[in-house]
């Protein structure tokens, strides 16, 4: 907006320029608060996009807007989120790579202002068959991430009938600019983690795979324990420690020799004693990581029984880490219940029985509890 | 900024709010452009921070500015960075907790507008007196993230000798968010790469502790395979490539027996065959992770020769990954300069001949040429 102000310039003029400077005010100050957004919810990327959808329609006093992302692997355009207009059913819907305005904008990296749909051939007027919305206007706008479109931001029909203008095409793309960012962090975030977490994973896959009776141990244990984390409302952060330290409970299995992992016999005193190093080894791997720093105890403590009769600190009830706790349950679960070299795996009935009947001893019993349930939960719905 | 409009209001004074106005839309554009730039560089925040500190001195037109970060473990606020007013010169230098006004805001968690620090008790003259910049006003806000101050930032002397108000606390209050976001962003974001990365490096320090003989090995691959990549300039996304392909190089390891790894004399043919699938059995470890998936090429082909006769595929040339044909390189320095159950270590001048004499069979000439260079340097500097 230029306010080019000259001598002549009458007090009706001065108010019009007033009242779009206010206009601008109000606009850029939306934009503010949603930028700033941004940053709060770098992992709830979700909150931030409803945000600027709403606030593209609010800010434009148009009927509708909708956020709709590029498939990568398909070219496809999918509806990602609509703020009124056809309403959440279009969520999931697909455009064919370059079908109507949207795919257009996002083929050809440009934005696109059409003010009468109906002399526009581009438009594909199936969503609207679809929704039953009637679409007259459409102002859309590229997301670029990294040199690439990753999806387009429309607002559809403005409610005072005025055409779309490129005040409202600025703005707009401005609202794309941060809708661009919250995305391209959140998945850089979302693929750093999970990068860690998958290959955290995928060692101690590696190291199950030592011993061919335990494949795919450390996968289940982390499955169950994570079950018994959300009943017990453990906050993000707790899950995240009970998860590293279910994953990697048996790391310390490295440092023990193969030819007691995979003895087809009941180990001996002395090969138990070996055996019963690898939760202090296991803490003694991750013992530098300070990422894992509270999952270290978890790891060490694992093998603990709630009376102090375990090891290898023979800690009692509460002393011992919860997340070790859970672990315990699950690990002694697992163990009961797939093959072993000295006997078959025993039907979950059983394991569930046996681990009933050792809750105060070996477990905490309000763990088993939950456990339990949810078996028997999970089992009634198959 | 409230503009009431009576119906008396004149020219003036309309060209007095329009003023205003327009003042208003140039420090909301200022702050709307650095919110954009802040998700641009979530990993250099350092270009986010300079730009945030520089755009608050010019938009309240004030001679200097700057950012205070919270040591936590000392409670110390340390100089990050300055703009004009002492430079660079105040970097990293130290505030005692609660000393002066930046000490101040970050232990009240206020901001502090102080017109004549004179008048001052709170001030604290003697950083004026190590830069010889001459403070006489100062407005200092607080950086909050998760509920904690992370740092202040401070603005000093308006040029045109006005008082620092209300209006230039709002403007730096937004400043300050965006900052907050910049760092706690860069934070998360770093912790959580960190973490993946020491999680990785513990397990393969793990690995390495399986055999004796290799302690520490992985880590000064690593450290030989990052300078060799340094020098030939790759992106950030490749050196990480080598980066992660150099740390779990040997993780095949995972699957050969301790018999066979700690031997302590040459291996038989039959030994040295299934020493051999160790690359093989690497990649296949790290084969579902698609974090991995560049790195993966690299650690199967970690023992390739550069004129075919290596293993698993007997590649050649440059069909060999470039980040497998580097770490050849670097393990091959590593394994001759260390004690092996066969043999005690080279001295390095001996394993560098002994790499020169095999560029061209073994190993890329240019690597090894690189290679050279840099451990004759570093012995140099010595």
């Amino acid at each position: 907006m230029h306010t080019v102000e000259s001598k002549s310039t009458t007090v009706t003029e001065l108010r019009c320029l007033l009242q779009q400077a206010q206009t601008r005010i109000s606009e850029l100050a939306t934009l503010q608060e949603i930028t700033l957004s941004l940053g709060q919810h770098i992992d709830n990327v979700t909150l931030v996009l409803r945000r600027i959808i709403e606030a593209a329609a609010e800010t434009l006093q148009a009927e509708a807007s909708a956020l709709l992302l590029v498939d990568e692997e398909t070219g496809e355009l999918v509806f990602d989120r609509v703020h009124k207009g056809g309403g959440n059913d279009l969520r999931q819907h697909r455009l064919a790579p370059s079908e109507g305005i949207a795919g257009w904008v996002a083929t050809h990296g440009e934005p696109l202002i059409v003010n009468d749909v109906a002399q526009e051939t581009r438009f594909a007027s199936r969503i609207d068959d679809e929704t039953g919305f009637h679409t007259r206007s459409i102002l859309c706008a590229p997301l670029w991430a990294r040199g690439r479109v990753i999806g387009v931001l429309e607002v559809l029909n403005r409610r005072d009938g005025q055409p779309f203008d490129e005040d409202n095409l600025r703005l707009t793309q401005a609202f794309c600019a941060s809708a661009a960012i919250a995305l391209d962090n959140a998945r850089l975030y979302r693929a750093v983690y999970q990068g860690g977490l998958d290959t955290m994973k995928a060692l101690a896959a590696a190291i199950d795979a030592k011993d061919p009776y335990t494949r795919g141990h450390s996968d289940r244990v982390t499955r169950y324990s994570l079950q018994i984390a959300h009943h017990l409302e453990l906050d993000t952060r707790d899950l995240d420690t009970v998860m590293y330290a279910a994953i990697l409970h048996d790391v310390g299995k490295i440092g023990i020799d193969e030819q007691i992992l995979r003895k087809p016999g009941l180990l001996t005193p002395a090969e138990q004693a070996i055996m019963a190093h690898h939760p202090v080894i296991g803490a003694t791997i991750v013992e530098g990581v300070s990422f894992l720093r509270e999952s270290q105890p978890c790891i060490r403590h694992h093998h603990e029984w709630y009376d102090g009769r375990g090891y290898p600190d023979q800690l009692c009830g509460k002393a011992i880490p919860l997340g070790a706790r859970i672990i315990t349950v699950a690990d002694a679960f697992d163990a009961m219940s797939t093959d072993r070299p000295y006997r078959a795996a025993l039907p979950p009935a059983q394991a569930m029985t046996e681990l009933e009947h050792c809750a105060g001893q070996t477990f905490d019993p309000a763990i088993v509890d939950i456990f339990v349930k949810q078996v028997h939960e999970a089992r009634a719905e198959t």
